[in-house]
């Protein structure tokens, strides 16, 4: 088919989504979606990408089809909005947009507002009854123009602004007048005559051209050019460019703007949710500068709000909203989130997108579309994103517990967390990074502040409501937040928080709770989730779905625990090291460490077997006779040498060895990079009885558990099978001591972490001894990337900004790199070994992601920290749905 | 063919060397092949390995077949070598060894002196004239028969022999007279008669079947088994036996026993070389207890040493033996390392081997054997071990500096070293491990001090010959080595080394210099050696057959003289940080490091950049326009930073910054394992003004230089394509920027260090980008093994030991790791980019094996220190050689 120049869209234009985001940009395709499904977008009309090209190969210049073509265009907008392009008495105004195949965000120019002009500019003020306002745009719309499409340095422009406000003695661009405005106005215009010599073009046409060709002209910016090259998108995509109609929330007592969602996006209800304002733009409900008002009288009088809702102020149109709501939710068959806006009691829908919402919401959608018919059962499970399972998995606070509550605001996002205070975002990073759990207090967030809010247990802000941005990102990273706390005041130069009684420093401990609002002094303790309705109903979908078991990442009881009652079938990791830093303990491990003669070694080892066998037996009679894997001792020896002068006190009384001695023995352990260092089975290498203890301490206890247990004893930093072959010796004679003094065998298995390069690679001679794979992602990761967990902090922030790396590959797995270390491993181990049972243990495990990689891999579990179980069952079942699609 | 029960050798018995290893061990067909060239080996008969498997199958009773055959296998071995098995006036000993196709020392059994009895001791004593020697052999062998055949515990032995020297009142065995040994024979027969219930067998056939039945047993003993099982050698391999006469040169004045050597091997000189000792036992002249005589009167007179030689003694039989050396270069083409002793004027080969020598004796020996057409040129070329032409290459002690010889003694192994004086192997290791020169000064040394010997510059002996053991391993090693320097006198117990006139302690710095014997109070200069004769005939030839380049790694101009010298063809490696550490400059690097603002940064740049400039300038210029390779800042900054509190002072008075400050900025850059932290190119992303500067500089000097050069810039720590990317980026914008102020273009390559797995597995995309890859393999290794090289010392000896890494793996490539990625991203980038230049940089770069590996693999080029350049060269050509086989 011949390119049409333009593609129009709303009004009683053609359904034209379907000529797709490559030819009409990701933004236009959206716009043509939404009018095609009788949405009523505010009308415009789309420019495809090949008139990108045709731009470039003219020299800069338009097609003359297209200049020809852009009155029909317009007309197509004029008829469906009312208003006329240039029209001094009901001006059309429009905006023009870049749209890519893919995002490109920022790199491209957009101008808003064109069409105003002398004339123009008083039909606004006249139809807005808002003179003011009227000016305002026009003063924008001539410093964008002038910097988009005319080359003007924005400074000038900038200049002229401080400069009036300095003669007017008002420091807020809000204090100007409209008569300031007018004569701004006047500046701005004067300005451009003088630097281009020739005055702004008043002609709406010429703009409208002009701007055309700026976003066109912006494809092959330095900046946009740099960024693709870095992204390698193709140079000869092109991009799209959308020309649509603005329209106004404030042009008076019947205008509005506000937001919506299709259910409650935090409770899941399905019920018409969201927020308006009367006479206002878009930015002041998202800015959180007025207060918003409810949509409906029911929500307004459960709120106790003054304020009038929607539903009464402006029945007619709320209606009409309220009917749109099931023609979006079958059309996107999800929860929606739109904003509106109303010019003059019209209603427009200016975007619709998948609805942010809380892990309860997402699981009550979810389980009532089924009901309702909307939705699938796998749809259901493979629609809720397992992260947000998080917030419904964490404690919440005592009821029971007692509490001073200090302030209180509205519940942002659900769950309870405690806390020091920070107030910046850089100070929560360095705090957290240390291991401190913080809350960050802000009068308000913007997307700077994401990284600190990362990095907080919970967010608490003096302003903003339910959709102000820490509320909606809060949401999203499962993170409990408490937002427009009034009555809190934060003085940031002497870093203090002040509420109506109390004045708190930064660093000071509180406690949020997101779910009721409230903001409590000190540390709350709190009480373990309730895992049944909604959430018991999809994790039995998935679990019907899911091929790869699920285990956890436990060593103590309580945490076997957890994990049996969050539904692992198994323990995956049980970390011998964690037994070992018990006070009661940590002098004979250090006595086992520094031991200079075998027999003081093996002194030591002797009291530690006991113990040793307690954990295990402990472990396994939770388990109750599941596979429990046990990795034996793994971590550098230094992790565990004395630190304090009293500790080398304890130590020599202990051993009877001198403090001298202790320190010298202590300093030769030392190491450079310990985590290169001796560490693993290098370990059980050069002190085989401490692997010889460890095992004997296993098989005893299996002897000694109520069910039998079946132990899978993991060798850790195999690099090369030998070593594998020398410790596998070391627990088969174990074995068979205990065994034959018992009169009684049991089966177990011996296998390793596949956590180096090199085991890797090896893994098809590694596998001819292991029975079983178990990948160690973090190390693998920390040695095939060459990055130490510990010590990233220094740069990884500025390489996940760079997008050096798409997402931290500490959570989720470097599928290009680590990713074919463990695929390559995978394969081969098998080749040797059919039936040799693979999992992952490392952070890895518990990230939707990596478990999507590894289900691609066929292998048997994955293993993660027992709070994370149910996101891996969810997880495990959408990889295994994926997979069979 | 069926097999033979038992397959004679030496005699008049057909040759039966080619039925090979696999069927008759590795000794049996050794000796098989020394029979067959004509050599007097003493005769013998090797029972096959598949009797071995027949003794299994029997249930551990010898075949009937064998014991049927073995009176025949014993006529052959009387017939040849006079004497009778069993007779009492002319007793024929034997000796029964195990010898599996592959070498397993130590684990299976011997029996030495087989044969004796009652009766044949007497004849022993009779012929040999030495009733004690006859009687300590039936002792010996007493011990021995029962411990490996019967099964006794050998302690029962030691014991009564300990009773013995008690009552006698002495310490020695050697104290004990005739009559003590014949006492402890009767009584060695008394205990085997007690603890067995049956008398010792005195049937000598009997003995020999015992033994023959306990040598196949050996075969599955439990450490033999342990050992097959961690070694995979197939069980069902099993051992052949070997059966020998026993000869002595303990007989009379008309036996002797020595070693020769057909070439000098010190100085490869064409000449019988060795030592003997009348009347006496081979391992009389290897301990070094008697001074061994000079075969040659030559020799002896040239030493001006009192003993007569060989060649006066007997001279028929030194006939015979020198005409025996023309014999043995032409069958083996190499010089040779033989083992004879003369009983009762009869000469008989015990063994020949390839002779170890020197690196200059290797040189002249390879070069004159092409002369005398005993070999080709590319023969010459294969033969030369690179690793001793190490021994040429280091300097020598400057004739003309003064010195204080404090001892003297044999030059046993050439070139010079300083260092301090350490007693044993552990100090020398121990010393070694921290940057230490060190002299390993001992009485003798014997295979426990192999590792101190290694670790040491420099081996000093106070006893032992020119074949001693100190004296062989040193040449082996290329350790310079002065062994029976008799003066000395070592007190282990107070750590002392007493000369004539000096008493130096452990600590104490000397040199020696192996080329001439003398031992020197303190460190003395060197000059550089000399590179022409033999060495440069070889290194033509080499270069004739090499296809790999060779660069060096070097960043200092005397270093780059140093390459050129040694036939260098380019820098591969010049490491800026080396740059950074001069006192001069240190001071601007710690400002830049601990800069808190850009400007701050800025400043210290804009002045390290001219430093940095002449750097590269001098560099260009010594390399004259050949490639040059220079990897941009890599170690981990904290290696930068203060240290002592003044340099604290300093810097803060340079930066005008407070002490706390920069402690506390230092602080915040410490990591836990820097060679993971933020290093390489990390810095350059995080930093990119450091890599601008540096960029700026080598373009600024690349203008400047007298011939123009063709710089390689490297990015370090790659792990993605998009750090080389960024990285890329900012190089270019320095050339363009350089290039545009100075009007001239340069050609330059920018290209990535492969040091991380990553960088390995996405060589593909990289190689979109990079020009060049250098193999980074110390970092590599560090990484795909998990290995710090830092803290390696605390058990990679232990892993070497246990045979878990062949050889150390930061010395030799491991090929089945680290060589997998290499092999990998070498083929992954050449995909994308066929003429990829691909080079190594790491310490493999100049390590023989390795290089033969990426010869394998097609590397444009090697990289190496430059002192190993040579070792390089020939080792490139001898890989090519064997490729091209």
């Amino acid at each position: 088919m011949p390119h049409r120049v333009l593609v129009p869209f709303g009004g009683n234009a053609a359904p034209a989504h379907w000529l797709g985001k490559n030819h009409l940009g990701g933004k236009g395709a959206n716009l043509a979606e939404m009018a095609a499904t009788g949405l009523p977008v505010p009308p415009g009309f789309i420019i495809p990408t090949p008139l990108c090209s045709q731009y470039y190969e003219a020299g800069g210049q338009l097609p003359s089809a297209l200049v020809e073509a852009l009155p029909e265009g317009l007309a197509h907008i004029e008829a469906a909005v009312g208003g006329r392009f240039g029209d001094a008495a009901n001006p059309l105004l429009v905006s023009v947009r870049s749209g890519a195949r893919v995002s490109m965000p920022g790199m491209m120019d957009t101008v808003l507002n064109l069409g105003l002009n002398r004339d123009t500019v008083e039909g606004l003020a006249r139809r807005s009854g808002n003179r003011r306002f009227a000016f305002d745009s026009f003063r924008r719309f001539i410093q964008m123009y002038a910097d988009v499409v005319l080359g003007l340095d924005h400074y000038l422009f900038e200049d002229a602004l401080e400069l009036m406000k300095d003669d007017r003695g008002v420091h807020l661009d809000t204090a100007l007048s409209a008569d300031d405005m007018e004569a701004l106005v006047g500046q701005y215009l004067a300005i451009v005559e003088e630097a281009l010599g020739r005055p702004f073009p008043m002609d709406p046409l010429e703009q409208l051209q002009g701007a055309i060709g700026a976003v066109f002209g912006s494809w092959r910016s330095e900046r946009a050019t740099v960024y693709r090259r870095l992204n390698h998108i193709p140079e000869d995509w092109g991009t799209a460019v959308t020309v649509q109609a603005m329209v106004f929330g404030n042009m008076g007592e019947d205008s509005a703007t506000g937001v919506a969602f299709t259910r409650d996006p935090a409770t899941g209800e399905r019920a018409i949710y969201g927020e308006f304002l009367v006479n206002a733009q878009g930015e002041d409900v998202v800015a959180g500068i007025r207060t918003p008002q409810y949509l409906t009288k029911s929500a307004r009088e459960r709120a106790g709000a003054a304020g009038v809702s929607m539903e009464e102020a402006m029945p007619g149109v709320f209606a009409e909203l309220a009917s749109l709501f099931a023609l979006l939710e079958r059309h996107y068959r999800d929860m929606q989130d739109i904003e509106f806006t109303v010019q003059e009691g019209r209603l427009w829908l200016l975007q619709t997108r998948t609805g942010k919402r809380t892990g309860k919401a997402a699981l009550r959608i979810a389980c009532e579309m089924v009901d309702e018919g909307l939705i699938g059962e796998t749809e259901a499970v493979q629609r809720v994103d397992p992260a947000v399972l998080d917030q419904l998995l964490h404690p919440t606070l005592d009821p029971a517990a007692p509490r001073e509550v200090i302030a209180s605001g509205l519940p942002a996002s659900p769950g309870a967390a405690s806390g020091a205070i920070v107030l910046d975002s850089q100070e929560a990073e360095r705090r957290a990074a240390l291991g401190e759990a913080v809350i960050l207090v802000r009068a308000e967030t913007s997307p700077e502040d994401i990284a600190g809010m990362h990095a907080a247990r919970g967010i608490l802000t003096a302003r903003g409501g339910m959709t102000s941005h820490a509320a909606v990102v809060a949401r999203g990273m499962g993170r409990p937040c408490v937002s427009g706390a009034g009555t809190i005041r934060i003085d940031a130069a002497e870093r203090l928080v002040h509420t109506g009684r109390h004045t708190l420093s930064e660093g000071a401990i509180i406690t949020i709770d997101g779910t009721t609002g409230q903001v409590m002094l000190g540390e709350i303790p709190t009480v373990e989730p309730e895992l049944s309705g909604h959430f018991a109903t999809l994790m039995e979908w998935a679990d019907r779905h899911r091929r790869m078991k699920v285990r956890a990442n436990a060593e103590t009881p309580a945490d076997c625990r957890v994990a049996r009652q969050f539904g692992a079938e198994g323990i995956g990791l049980a970390r011998t090291e964690h037994m070992f830093f018990d006070p009661g303990r940590i002098v004979l491990v250090r006595r086992m460490i520094l031991a200079q003669e075998p027999a003081e070694r093996a002194a030591a080892l002797a009291q530690l077997l006991p113990l040793q066998r307690a954990d295990f037996l402990e472990i396994f009679n939770e388990m109750a006779g599941l596979p429990v894997t046990i990795r034996l001792l793994d971590p550098p020896l230094h992790e565990f040498l004395p630190q304090r002068e009293q500790d080398y006190q304890e130590l020599a009384e202990a051993s009877g060895l001198s403090v001298a001695t202790l320190r010298r023995r202590a300093e030769e352990l030392r190491e450079m990079n310990p985590m290169l260092g001796h560490r693993g089975c290098r370990l059980g290498v050069t002190s085989p009885d401490i692997y010889g203890m460890q095992a004997r301490a296993i098989f005893e206890a299996a002897l000694a558990a109520r069910t039998p247990p079946f132990p899978e004893i993991m060798i850790p930093l195999v690099a090369t099978r030998r070593e594998l072959d020398l410790m596998k010796t070391v627990v088969d004679a174990a074995a068979e001591e205990v065994f034959g003094a018992a009169g009684r065998r049991l089966d177990y298995l011996v296998g390793t972490m596949i956590e180096l390069p090199r085991a890797a690679l090896r893994a098809g001679e590694i596998a001819a001894t292991a029975e079983f794979f178990s990948f160690g992602t973090n190390d693998l990761t920390q040695t095939t990337l060459g990055i130490s967990r510990d010590d990233s902090a220094h740069f990884l922030a500025a390489y996940l900004e760079q997008g050096i790396y798409p997402r931290d590959p500490f959570v989720t797995l470097d599928v290009d790199g680590v990713g074919e270390l463990v695929e390559l491993a995978a394969r081969r181990g098998r080749e040797t070994r059919p039936l040799l049972k693979l999992g992952i243990c490392g952070e890895h495990g518990g990230d939707p992601a990596s478990i999507a990689f590894v289900e691609g891999l066929g292998l048997d579990y994955v293993s993660c920290s027992p709070w994370r179980v149910p996101i891996a069952r969810l997880a495990a079942a959408q990889a295994a749905l994926a997979r069979a699609a």
